[in-house]
């Protein structure tokens, strides 16, 4: 039996260096070029390369901020902040994001995005905003996969080589304590990877593997960045992830038929 | 503002070279030590390293294999299986290691294992098992944090140096297509880094930041090891996962009175 692997056996995670405070206006494939750039090992790129972008740089350059102080919360938002110690005036920015609520219990609220994401807080982010009185939040990036369309084609026409792009995000999950990043975005790869119907090792058809990864990468991309806001990008060689091109909106989000757990 | 992280700047997953096919009452640990002194740049190992290994052969080794044609299947699993074109006698299997179905619906039964684990089928898998007739399958480790624990313990004896050890498993996912590497057993570190009262780079507590970072290691080595069973093996270097010790059963398995999606 032959092996049917054709990826990698080593891969590289590098965090780039020196990426500033992300303002409104940014070009922020400009800064990750430049930190591409200051970077030892990054360059050249490489076609299968990865570049990982934290959601939190991509929605401030985007200036996807939202200032509390100019919210009216409505009456369910102020009874369920009062009862779990929370803002009001941020759980009503929660619900704005909501197409749908899918749980609203033990101060957590889990909604569906227009986007389709299900996460908590519907991705409003308080943390790392750059505001330290706790005023300002932080939204997704109104359509995360063109953000990343974005980077990866102006990164392309700096370097010549055009790498795969990933905006990433920190999502908690059912079941496990704790949370992982996953992507909200790519472009210039396929995030899904179907080997459904490939001979395994034992020369039996895998029937249900379809590999993630574009979750894995932004997964491996958050063990060198998690700890800190100070390093909000990460290149990944070596994964070689599928060639051709995707969307997580069109093709990782799961169709409500398949999905029991709405 | 300093820069609160303390973590990598640079993470490097090496796929361990040439285990061979594992059969039950192999010495898995030694195995992967053959394997470790083979892969050009394994060695020497550092203390925080964390070696992951896949479930299945780790089960493999284990002994933890079901003949199918002994088993005979409840009505319940030869309907659910008549109905969605499925092996009775696998629907039968899978039903016993639960000790709670959570779902079963659209031809998939998600059972909660009396581990603790929430997965699609048990855990109970039947491609790359070594059998080509398709009648063997194969069931998680009876305690895969134990099971890492010997690896790590058997390592560290003959290398002088104790690695972490991750045992992963390939688990779907609620909301999302496709399935990503996730630990189900743990040596050696702690699973979950809790950053909470951390400051932010703002100087803000971070509130609500528990990092998976057992999960992300296994995410990142699935990148290497994912496509095929031939490489069930990597060695994750950089990561810095939390010193200390910890269990993926009591540490990240949420409780019930925290789970919203029970």
């Amino acid at each position: 039996m032959s092996d049917v692997g054709t990826g990698p056996v080593r891969l590289e995670v590098i965090a780039l260096d020196g990426i500033p405070e992300v303002r409104p206006g940014d070009d922020l494939a400009d800064l990750v070029g430049d930190a591409l750039e200051r970077t030892p090992g990054a360059l050249p790129l490489r076609h299968d390369d990865v570049l990982v972008v934290t959601q939190k740089v991509v929605s401030k350059a985007e200036g996807a901020f939202v200032d509390l102080t100019a919210i009216e919360p409505r009456p369910e938002a102020i009874a369920f902040a009062a009862r779990w110690g929370r803002d009001a005036r941020q759980v009503e920015v929660v619900l704005r994001q909501a197409v749908r609520v899918v749980r609203m219990a033990n101060g957590v609220v889990i909604v569906e995005t227009r986007h389709g994401f299900i996460l908590a807080n519907g991705g409003v982010d308080a943390s790392n905003v750059g505001s330290s009185s706790g005023s300002i939040v932080l939204l997704l990036p109104d359509d995360p996969d063109a953000s990343a369309r974005r980077i990866r084609d102006a990164v392309g026409r700096r370097f010549g080589t055009t790498p795969g792009v990933v905006v990433s995000d920190s999502l908690g999950r059912p079941w496990r304590l704790g949370i992982t990043d996953l992507a909200i975005g790519v472009a210039g790869f396929r995030p899904l990877e179907d080997l459904r119907g490939t001979a395994d090792a034992d020369g039996r058809p895998m029937s249900a593997t379809i590999r993630a990864v574009a979750d894995e990468i932004a997964s491996a991309a958050e063990l060198v960045l998690g700890k800190t806001a100070r390093r909000p990008a990460a290149l990944v060689r070596g994964a070689s992830p599928p060639p051709g091109d995707g969307s997580v909106a069109v093709d990782v989000l799961m169709p409500p038929e398949l999905d029991l757990f709405r």
